[in-house]
């Protein structure tokens, strides 16, 4: 079974599952796990795993609208070299102190590969699922994409400085609170938005027309592309990005789209089923974590 | 830098650290990582596995004296096996049930060794710090000791059913809640009663004066153990009982003992300096993780 069936099989148990983060009595709790071998590139620092994994948990939080309170890590490795947990534990802390939440620490694990487990406390009383799109809404995502694919031709370059800045992502927070009041249905880009969409649209049973044009792709990608076809791979396939995928009334993106500290572009629209990019089926295609 | 080492660097770090959970705004959050190699023996049961790595971190939430909320986890393995994955998530839903917190799911990831992350979420408004112990105080634990390292010995004896059934501890979270009014000091005895008591006092600034024959030895520990020596290691040392070792006032002793649902056994009393056993100083020795 792979991992997405597995998924499934727990959403089936689990009535709080299925969800960005789960939700309980106004809080919302989120967990993840990092490893070297599969996303800490080689020439990763320790501040920017830090950073980036506490980053992904955060941007679950915001991907429920929520605000982000606190964190706590696990960090795993073979041996505790203090400068590397101190920087570890420098990115967590400034990562959460860039959405107005606090590390709060958490726990040591002797392991044989660097793996650092992430939680995030965050607090809604109105959280935005994945299952409230509707037809006729407008398909929208925060910021830009293909920052992490951009990352990682970068850390294979040998650019580690740029990949590692580009690896520590902004979790959208503000954001997702700004856009909480208007969106109907809302996610994180972890696993690219082409697999994001193919996800809501399952949750709220519709379907979604992409305009490809209107697709935002990161600066960072035009430079490490090596033709279209690739920069579309790396924006709409790759993912990590953790922008929010989100759909409001088509009547209120411009309120949405005052509200939000981070720009948004309207990628497309929400249509009864199928889905499309530029008149193509968009295959459900996407990151998956160790594979 | 070893384990212990490293979590003391964070504590001069991170001014939440260094409890058995942080605390937060009335929060309380606690995360774990457990792995097959070092944490679950040949014979460990999925639900097990699921009961005892979310009951280590509901352990944690019981020792700041909180309610236990709700609990999320990471399930990492190399394949998923349904009945593995729905065995590890009724574990897990079961211990939660036990103690009034729900179990709200987490997240899958593919790692080559079968590796549970926890985390609790826990509520209080008067947090039972490690630090709080006086001298002339009574130390106190719940329940009885040795029970996890007498299911390792009935694991390797192959004595599979029952030490499943030993090494799904309850959690004492009603006994926390119970007990938090009355004690100064508080924590789990995960890493062994021994150590345990070295860790109050280094946060209490105290010592500790134990009585060897008062010790509420578990009636599994006499099964198993090989002779007085062994017995009193098994109890002493070994930790993984998740019990609570806490200190009370000794006037409030009888109000304590009527108070909690588990029964509490004193075992010695606060004292200036110095930790001692029957009158010799008491090892600083314990189960690491990992070790």
């Amino acid at each position: 079974m792979d991992e997405r069936a597995a998924l499934r099989l727990l959403e089936g148990t689990l009535s709080d599952a299925g969800d960005d983060a789960a939700v309980i009595d106004g809080h919302v709790l989120t967990t993840d796990m990092l490893h070297e071998t599969t996303d800490f590139p080689d020439g990763t620092t320790r501040y920017t795993a830090g950073w980036r994994s506490v980053g992904a948990s955060l941007s679950d939080v915001a991907a429920m609208g929520a605000n982000a309170v606190a964190s706590v890590a696990v960090y795993a490795a073979p041996e505790f070299d203090p400068d590397d947990l101190e920087s570890f534990v420098a990115g967590a802390s400034d990562v959460c102190e860039s959405v107005g939440a606090r590390y709060v620490g958490g726990d040591l694990d002797t392991f044989e590969e660097f793996t650092a487990s992430t939680t995030v406390l965050g607090e809604t009383d109105d959280p935005v699922l994945r299952s409230g799109a509707k037809p006729g809404d407008a398909l929208c995502v925060t910021g830009t994409l293909g920052r992490s694919g951009a990352a990682l031709r970068l850390f294979e370059a040998g650019e580690i400085e740029r990949a590692n800045e580009l690896f520590r992502f902004e979790p959208r927070v503000a954001a997702g609170r700004a856009l909480a009041p208007f969106a109907t249905a809302m996610m994180d880009s972890s696993d690219g938005l082409a697999r994001s969409v193919h996800q809501l649209a399952e949750a709220s049973e519709c379907g979604f027309e992409l305009d490809g044009e209107s697709i935002p792709v990161a600066e960072s990608v035009r430079e490490v592309a090596t033709d279209a076809d690739d920069e579309r791979d790396l924006s709409l396939f790759f993912g990590e990005d953790f922008e929010l995928v989100f759909t409001v009334p088509k009547a209120t993106v411009e309120d949405a789209r005052e509200a939000s500290p981070t720009p948004i572009s309207v990628v497309g629209s929400v249509t009864e089923d199928g889905i499309q990019l530029d008149d193509e089926a968009l295959p459900d295609r996407g990151y998956t974590h160790g594979e």
